[in-house]
């Protein structure tokens, strides 16, 4: 089967111009199909200030409400997305900027109310069209969407870009070789996040369970990485956890997670 | 060859929740491959204002600064944009929202300083990428095309709605049979604007140039005529001006244009 990459990047890394530089240089060299999947950050934020719109907040966790939807769709979706797009067509990579509404790429079930929190217009992965992200592939485009999914039924929602990683990568298994490459700005998992020295560069189950049970690995790691070794358990060949400038896959850094 | 519609579809429509609900149902009810391209409202405008971005007149002309760009880009790219593929997906009608930048639908050239006048970021059509547009017909999707375009070096452009349509419209003449759909919010080309009976139901072009000479085509019916009379000779098969709950070809309603 033919090999496809799916890139996750954060906010942070394409708000700042000197790491979105050396990021989209490392996603560019990668010669294989490829899908990029990037977070929303703080601009959304700065926005909505001057729009009046202030982060509602309820049991410490953001909340989604109609206007803050509205400020999302209009900054990750448009302004964010589209001037990743237009960068990456100046480097001659054809990207196609998109949500999970587009084309029905990706659905999404409202999240439901926990512990009577309603987190409002969030929306947890349920679907997705492979057939039209292989279509858009074979057209040598490359999708590059943004944290935003739909219902089908017209709404939109907030969505976790780690998540829509995890779930576009497992949806792909039948089609292609999937290789998910997670992100961010460390080295890869370290077991002291203050020395780079202490990379785990390849990582078992059995050595994350052994992890997280003695608190090497702990807070928010461990959601991180439950989703991507979901992923592996799902046929994924490979999650890479590395730093936004190693995402080019002939280099082997950051953490390998493997069956 | 196959049929190809394309639509155009004003801003003030589709911020008209009443006007574009007519709208989609029109829309919808054709069966044929179809891409409809929108334009952009006063949204932007209401928005700008919050974020302390006014409009910036020049010789009377309005201009798109870089902030100016950045609000279009947010609120036509993202949320006008994905609001109607949410509303289209509601329908079952498989939209994909994209800008020109998107698969480099759309390649312009900033527009000229004339008589001292520099429109900033506006950016005028030169090349259409058939190749792409007709792959993404060929999945089933329907492109829906905010008011964007790119020159493929990372600037991207804030683009009139009616040149995109019909830029696109001739762009797409070896590949289909195209029909173009200009809406607004009048039944069509009207003798007198105040009196719907004096629609004009058929026009040529020795026609259009009687009605301009004799006074009763003017100010900005003129360069849409233009433009779609530019469309009708460089292929199109036929380009149609109606209502904006007329736009289902079984209806031959509204003002037809032939060679």
């Amino acid at each position: 089967m033919e090999k496809v990459h799916v890139i996750k990047v954060g906010g942070a890394v394409i708000e700042d111009e000197e790491k979105l530089s050396v990021f989209l240089d490392s996603f560019s060299a990668i010669k294989e199909k490829k899908i990029l999947i990037h977070g929303g950050g703080r601009v959304a934020t700065d926005i909505g200030k001057k729009l009046g719109i202030e982060p509602t907040m309820v049991e410490g966790r953001r909340v989604t409400d109609e206007k803050t939807l509205d400020l999302v769709t209009m900054v990750y979706g448009g302004l964010v997305n589209k001037k990743l797009v237009a960068r990456l067509q100046k480097m001659d990579q054809n990207g196609i900027g998109l949500t999970g509404a587009d084309g029905s790429l990706i659905e999404s079930k409202k999240r439901p109310v926990r512990n009577g929190v309603d987190y409002g217009w969030v929306g947890d992965p349920i679907r997705v069209n492979v057939k039209i992200v292989a279509d858009l592939l074979k057209a040598g485009l490359i999708p590059v969407i943004a944290p935003l999914t739909h219902d089908g039924h017209g709404q939109l929602f907030n969505t976790n870009a780690d998540t829509m990683a995890g779930v576009m990568a497992k949806a792909l298994v039948d089609s292609f070789d999937v290789y998910l490459h997670m992100t961010f700005e460390l080295d890869g998992v370290l077991k002291d996040v203050n020395d780079p020295a202490s990379l785990i560069a390849e990582m078992k189950k059995e050595d994350f369970e052994h992890y997280k049970q003695s608190g090497v690995i702990h807070s928010g790691m461990i959601p991180k990485l439950e989703n991507a070794f979901e992923a592996i358990d799902s046929g994924v060949r490979q999650v890479r956890i590395c730093k936004f400038d190693q995402v080019n896959p002939q280099k082997s850094s950051g953490t390998r997670l493997t069956q």
